[in-house]
């Protein structure tokens, strides 16, 4: 299957690989017409849930950011991973990767000397050349560059993540939000991180897109008042030991597996938002970080993954505690107050954190929605993301069957309606075409429209036909 | 008014300089929660006139490219402007307005040595300590990094524009546009300039927003079949010789001042959109490039400037032909062939470009619609430029009102509106905030409510208040 879905997704502009008049660059993907309208949709989705439903705040911050700024947070002295190369080729490889790759067994070194004495134990060489190995290194995964120019030029770094660019603002936000918590802050943006060596298409890219909310609470704040509209949903929970049970949140949540309210009520929130936007639900389950991978100053943090039939796991969202760390290290490191005087009590605020990537749900999206019947292929994405609303097709390119077909595009135009015009080959062509992409419906004008105003709509998933009034096409259409 | 403007920005969260806390970087601005949505709003605008009307494209490209792209583009051999820097203090300079600023003339000399002499000649110091200054010399305002590690990693570059990461495509686009020209590519997303030393706010960003428009046409196709609809617009036009006159875009046809039909066009439907901006239409011009400041391959480039009663002129879009120059120059580095057999002939398709900032309409859409009347200040932000489409507010917070209130809330926010909530002090407080962040209409729920399901409206420009049903709010908000 995945052939044909990238078969697709480069023929007809989903997505494909950036700069490949170059020769290509591991971990970069462009957006094509039909991908970047998934996306902006998928973006937007992601925007109703948090901003107009759970009444977040928005900001846009720069990706490119001062070291200070990466100091701070701990990206500087620890974001790396341990990597090797070849002597001979010069080829990178992530240490652990390879390690896993040559023995079979999950790796269990974590420091530079145990992946030193593994490589030479296994005599792991170059896969690529056969060539030896050099030792162990740390290496940071920022992308680093400079400010200004000159003597005065400053070290800066692209942002691995947009969440500490959110956390320099609270002082403003703060106010803005007239000194009441909690409040929530969403970031839609750019992040790189420089991966070592990046093989897994769109699933791990250098430079990717994020949706992270932020939500400032107190420190004994981590519960929703909405907690009840999610409660009954059910799921495959996976927790930290590795034990496996189907429960609903409201018991993972009396179990004390799931630690905060809070944060079960946001991988509810999560699954019903991956629902709305056509990943199966079935592929679905919540996991709980393990003690050793989960950051020393959370108490809980959860993922959601989506099973892939091609890539296998694939992390979806973080949802996260992350206590007052980065707000207490911001705090240190630039000698500015990041503590709120609130009902009574002084404190730094704590952060949960919902951490979505935008790039990863989107290929979810493409392979839940992926569909082959006999001959026939397409996307069943959900009206709100697929990429046009309809196509509007004249059944032939003659007795005034294009203009009336004209007149009918310009009229869902002028309702700010993505459609698109289509009067090449025959009518069958012109279905699969739009099947192709996803397009829900297809509005066809043929030689009764000219005798009564009405048109076939044409359902994508059902195939069936129906004939609607012009006047109400607009509702037809928007469902 | 700009010192007011500032103010109103920071504290109500439209834009503020990023990086505060660590003492800020000249040329980074963040989009607080007021600003975000107004560039998104701005944004979504552009993609209505040029996806849904125009009929264009979209892609997102990576903003971290190969240096190949650049090598090819020009930039890595030309991207640049002249400085010093004092001996002293280390403060960088552009050598170009040093000059101006100290002789208070416009700088005539081009190149470093011709500089370097006009420095000498008027005994030019830092301006900030005193101290001597260095050679002048060439500064390329592009932010180096590389991409992978260790021996094998490749320079990159952080695109200075997103035209080039569309043309890089073009073979993939080509075909997706099912080999027709004419067919236009836009892309909306950020750009950088490691500019020299920003000190003009969001009008000289080093991480930019950008919309950028690639139609790619026949050589002698740069007309368009819809100009009637824009030819009738009159406008100031200032041409290469500096002559001002007041012309409609006909006019400017047919006198040959603007050389095509297209670039006409796109003048036009640019006015246009900045118009529905809210831009004031008044402190809009249309300036040709003289033939020293265009490029040479060019026939012919314009801009759209907007006077500021605080910045002076800003360059808010180019529109110009960029010929077939880009598509040869990536065709020659990387041997990708990138003509195109079409009705008969083969050929290198041409471009002209049409090229928006999107920071800057913002800071001049926040400029135009600044209203103060005596006490009160407002924006007068278009409906679909505003950052909520309405408040909603209980008149007191007690007897029912703040549930009810609450209903009204839910029910426009299921509707996907952009609305908020706002029970905090009195009536006459929550309209002046709702003011001075443009908010086109507040929702007042009151006793009457409660009786007959009716609502205040109170339009934010004229003050009026009205009483509509609740059956039909939603209509009468989004007008």
């Amino acid at each position: 299957m995945h052939k044909q879905i990238l078969d697709v997704s480069k023929r007809r502009g989903i997505m494909y690989p950036s700069f490949e008049i170059y020769g290509g660059v591991g971990g970069f993907y462009d957006y094509g017409p039909i991908g970047s309208r998934i996306k902006k949709n998928i973006e937007d989705l992601v925007r109703r849930y948090y901003i107009i439903e759970e009444g977040c705040f928005e900001v846009e911050c720069p990706t490119l950011s001062p070291e200070a700024v990466w100091v701070a947070s701990g990206h500087v002295s620890s974001f790396s991973d341990l990597m090797t190369e070849c002597l001979k080729c010069g080829e990178p490889y992530r240490a652990d990767h390879l390690i896993e790759e040559h023995t079979g067994k999950s790796c269990e070194a974590s420091d530079m000397s145990a992946m030193d004495e593994l490589v030479k134990e296994y005599k792991i060489k170059c896969p690529k050349c056969g060539g030896g190995l050099d030792r162990v290194y740390s290496y940071n995964l920022m992308f680093q560059t400079f400010i200004g120019p000159g003597k005065n030029k400053e070290v800066a770094y692209l942002r691995p993540e947009t969440a500490q660019t959110t956390y320099l603002g609270f002082r403003r936000l703060w106010e803005i939000a007239r000194k009441k918590l909690p409040f929530g802050v969403i970031q839609i943006g750019r992040s790189f991180r420089n991966e070592i060596s990046p093989r897994q298409g769109m699933i791990r890219l250098r430079e990717f897109n994020q949706a992270e909310i932020q939500f400032f609470v107190e420190p004994d704040g981590k519960y929703s008042p909405r907690f009840d509209t999610v409660s009954a949903i059910k799921a495959k929970v996976i927790d930290k030991e590795g034990r496996e049970s189907s429960l609903t949140l409201k018991e993972a949540v009396e179990k004390g597996i799931v630690k905060l309210q809070m944060i079960a009520y946001f991988l509810g929130r999560s699954l019903q938002l991956f629902k709305e936007m056509g990943i199966n639900p079935e592929a679905l389950r919540l996991r709980q970080h393990k003690d050793e991978e989960r950051a020393f100053y959370s108490t809980d943090t959860w993922d959601i993954e989506y099973m892939s039939s091609v890539f296998g796991k694939i992390e979806l969202v973080g949802v996260s505690d992350r206590t007052d760390y980065d707000l207490s290290a911001h705090m240190k490191l630039s000698k500015q107050d990041m503590t709120v005087n609130y009902e009574g009590r002084k404190f730094i605020p704590h952060v949960v954190e919902v951490a979505y990537g935008i790039d990863r749900p989107f290929y979810c999206v493409i392979e839940s929605c992926y569909r082959e019947e006999g001959d026939r292929v397409f996307f069943s994405f959900p009206e709100d993301i697929a990429p046009y609303k309809a196509g509007v097709f004249p059944l032939v390119g003659k007795d005034g069957l294009p203009e009336k077909a004209q007149q009918v595009f310009d009229l869902l135009k002028k309702e700010g309606l993505y459609v698109f015009y289509d009067e090449g080959g025959s009518i069958g062509k012109r279905y699969a075409r739009a099947d192709e992409v996803g397009v829900p419906i297809c509005v066809t004008i043929d030689y009764e429209t000219l005798e009564d105003d009405t048109v076939t709509l044409r359902d994508r998933d059902t195939k069936k036909q129906d004939r609607v009034k012009i006047d109400g096409l607009c509702k037809a259409i928007v469902r």
